[in-house]
């Protein structure tokens, strides 16, 4: 029994995330093949593109597979249109309030998880009627909550906050990782990082050498004036921190920051000058694999640890 | 086979962390006499305080116990003199480096473990001959890695660096957190808050009570510039955020800081004026009980996660 797989008819309880540049149909479609959920990521897509990446999705797998909207897309009216349209399935809504569309969306059938990084938000997701709660830990990449809560923390403190299926994000890239979230509490796991890098993931292949050849200590939440995001050190991230030293407003963040520099650094290649989002466990991979092949990595990983922890015994018998 | 519980031989892989204002003989000598190991904080103690502790836990206790030695301690030298003439048999070092003590206790026949926050330091401990390391994640209580590398992220890449025994640390308050511990790598997990609000923990009944009233994001690391340490919020808290966000400068924000105003707060319940220290997962400690109890708690929750993971089979089998 797993509610998650359940849910989503899946056949294992992983999603890997939708990422901004990153995850595609071509992604999607190879995580949902391979018996995940395939999430693709609207947040970097005109709507006309993201129409074209559902209808090439859909051509691609027989498998369930949803879109990934953060809510504060300017267009999303047309963004939630084309997803009702085109009758997606599931849907995984972040970076706004969960009331805003879950009834609508659940209305046309459509099941809907909420990202969120607090167990306060996570209550929030349980009155508006959502299905699936991602929560997510301080340690993943791109934008981020303000409380800086670790997995680590925040699985057990969601896990007692509300019943519903609970997805852990955040620092997971492995079996170990999987089997760690599963121990706290969560259902079901969102990987992001490590599908950034997958053959089938849209960014660009100078970005995809740049997290696996990254170190311990080379990604760090910044731009917490403007919503705190976690990036990937290079000069840009060197800009952003000499300006944050020297107590940057928020306008002047806003100016260095500028239009399409995610675009530039994760699809475009310019490593220097964009902004590249990766999580923290970015440190511990180390190969770009097909995505099929990565999940496979991670469920037999999983479970021979999981077998190994049947060893494990402390019974308390003083 | 747990190479922790051999090295120390304990009973539970389980250790107290020495944290200062809390873990004197009484904390120490209750952990271990329920099977865990009990440290001694040295860092907030007088190197008289410190010997007439260690003489009082060797009387509570005949099971094993140690002492945390923080090395930027000021009269360092004659804090080790004290644990070597009193024939403490294990010392866990920390804030410094490996390579200053540990030959020099290792010869007098101690057992030695060192916290790290990174995986370049805990390869500095094995090149140094320590006998364990522990590595510390982001949201562990008190004094702090800059790198802010998680427990879910830190682990797995120091279990790759190292052959060491490894103990992990920060945000394990539970059977839960144990059983992800392990998943992720660890042989042995410390303890921090959660034995910080025990019946034995010499803090004052006004801390530990507002840890266990804590809720998530209560916690914030700051003082950056001086040497990261996580905070509770109370007033002292906001003016150390208001001097930061204004760009306060080293020498003022020790200014602010002062002298003994962790005492203040943790050991004299100055609750609003002092520093209070305290680790992410005070947020779902709920009780302030004998720590033979906790270390029980903690121990049945984990064998029950244990066996109930067993059920948990995500075979791969396309």
């Amino acid at each position: 029994m797993n509610r998650i797989k359940d849910l989503f008819r899946i056949q294992y309880p992983v999603i890997q995330a939708g990422m901004i540049w990153c995850s595609g149909w071509k992604l999607a479609s190879a995580v949902s093949n391979a018996g995940g959920l395939g999430l693709i990521g609207a947040g970097s897509m005109h709507p006309e593109v993201l129409s074209e990446h559902i209808l090439k999705c859909k051509k691609a797998t027989d498998k369930p597979f949803g879109v990934n909207i953060p809510l504060l897309y300017p267009q999303i009216d047309e963004i939630i249109r084309i997803v009702c349209d085109n009758s997606v399935k599931i849907v995984f809504t972040s970076a706004g309030s969960p009331k805003k569309y879950t009834s609508f969306l659940k209305n046309k059938g459509i099941i809907v998880a909420h990202v969120v990084a607090s167990s306060k938000n996570a209550k929030k997701c349980e009155e508006a009627g959502v299905d699936a709660v991602v929560a997510e830990g301080f340690e993943a990449g791109g934008h981020n909550g303000a409380e800086e809560t670790t997995t680590m923390a925040l699985i057990p403190s969601v896990r007692k906050a509300i019943k519903l299926p609970l997805i852990a994000a955040g620092g997971i890239a492995s079996g170990a990782g999987v089997l760690a979230a599963f121990a706290l509490g969560a259902e079901g796991v969102q990987i992001g990082s490590r599908f950034a890098v997958s053959v089938e993931s849209s960014a660009h292949i100078g970005f995809k050498n740049k997290i696996i050849q990254s170190s311990e200590g080379d990604t760090k939440l910044m731009l917490k004036k403007l919503g705190p995001v976690r990036l990937l050190k290079n000069k840009f991230f060197d800009s952003v921190k000499q300006a944050e030293e020297s107590c940057a407003t928020e306008s002047e963040l806003k100016e260095l920051l500028g239009q399409g520099r995610a675009k530039k650094g994760m699809f475009e290649g310019e490593l220097e000058e964009g902004e590249l989002e990766i999580g923290q466990i970015a440190s511990i991979i180390e190969y770009n694999k097909p995505a099929a092949e990565i999940l496979k990595e991670i469920i037999v990983e999983y479970e021979s640890l999981r077998i190994e922890m049947t060893g494990n015994s402390f019974k308390f018998d003083t």
